[in-house]
């Protein structure tokens, strides 16, 4: 399948790395057609690997990853371009973590509203899939890295675009049993709010290697 | 041990009854010494029940419980007074969930404050410690409700009034290895926000008796 990965940051390039090695075509997307971290990345992946403008990633994927930074998500998305992203699934991995006022950081919009929702209002005919934000970049690809069983969550509006980005999931090492469905992307501010545990978690467990399993 | 518990909601009537249950004399607070849940309440559990006033059930207490609803504990605190809560434990157990807009509720302080760090603020020599805020009230009280390992979750500044707490916990049926201490009192802003995704696993699975485990 022909993916593209926005974002040329720490998650981007786990992601972007990951969809390679399991036999996907990746363009990774930036701001600047010459980004040099992307073009480094395209670089040292080879076969398989590119890159380009954020329109140019989107562009050529059938299925887009948002891997940008939360508080530059709808900027990069209108760069990507509406008619680009139509039709196709948009997995968004997005968070909006503010560390200007130091440690915790505030998040944006958790309160009344969460980036997944805004991304879906923004671009209603993009097929919007929320997961992947609740773990580090490591763990997002390598769920392994943690032991036992631990969980992913999933959701957003379309029922066909969960199902295809459950199967990329289970391509990723993620076990299906291990995915839970949310419902639909308001579901995003649940995940987006938790982050917040995540980074007391980090803090005081002092690994990012971490996550969490439901029980009931 | 005397506790004041300052509520006579769900929340409230649960930890209430549990603390006299394993040998505690309990006296639950309202804003009206008359309240007729608090005095029904202390009426069907008899001895080692009473009811008062907020003031009154936080003199009458070694150790204090919030159990108010989240938009009202300031409020029921400065009822309760900062001389009767000086030097006292202060467990703090609320969430502050508006949903006047409909499902899902928004949280007044998550994205930048939290009320445990509010009350710690307004009540600096009472020695607040965040917990159970992460569990339906029957689960507070009766952690197997869900089945297998589960976690809880304490923070505050004083590390004795942690141990307190903790102890308090093993005799609600919270085995000491489960209970997940996240540091000083602004990792509350971690278990609130948290509970945004509570509310959405709420939602997808259908029962209030959930929890989390955290792996690594």
């Amino acid at each position: 399948m022909r993916i593209g990965v926005l974002g040329t940051g720490m998650v981007g390039k786990a992601i972007a790395t990951k969809l390679v090695e399991v036999g996907h075509e990746v363009r990774m997307g930036s701001r600047d057609a010459a980004n040099e971290k992307a073009a480094e990345w395209a670089g040292s992946v080879g076969e398989g690997a590119s890159q380009g403008t954020f329109a140019a990633a989107a562009a050529f994927g059938e299925l887009v990853f948002n891997c940008t930074a939360g508080e530059a998500s709808l900027d990069a998305l209108e760069l990507a371009g509406e008619e680009a992203l139509r039709d196709k699934v948009l997995v968004d991995v997005s968070n909006s973590l503010d560390f200007s006022q130091g440690m915790p950081p505030s998040l944006g919009v958790c309160n009344t509203d969460s980036l997944g929702e805004q991304i879906q209002r923004r671009f209603p005919e993009a097929r919007v899939v929320k997961t992947l934000n609740t773990v580090n970049n490591e763990v997002m690809v390598d769920p392994g890295l943690v032991a036992g069983d631990h969980d992913l969550f999933v959701c957003g509006d379309d029922e066909g675009a969960k199902a295809e980005v459950a199967a990329l999931l289970e391509s990723f090492g993620w076990s299906r049993e291990r995915i839970i469905d949310l419902g639909g992307i308001r579901a995003a501010r649940g995940t987006e709010g938790y982050v917040l545990l995540w980074l007391a978690l980090l803090n005081s467990l002092g690994t990012a290697h971490l996550n969490i399993r439901v029980v009931r």
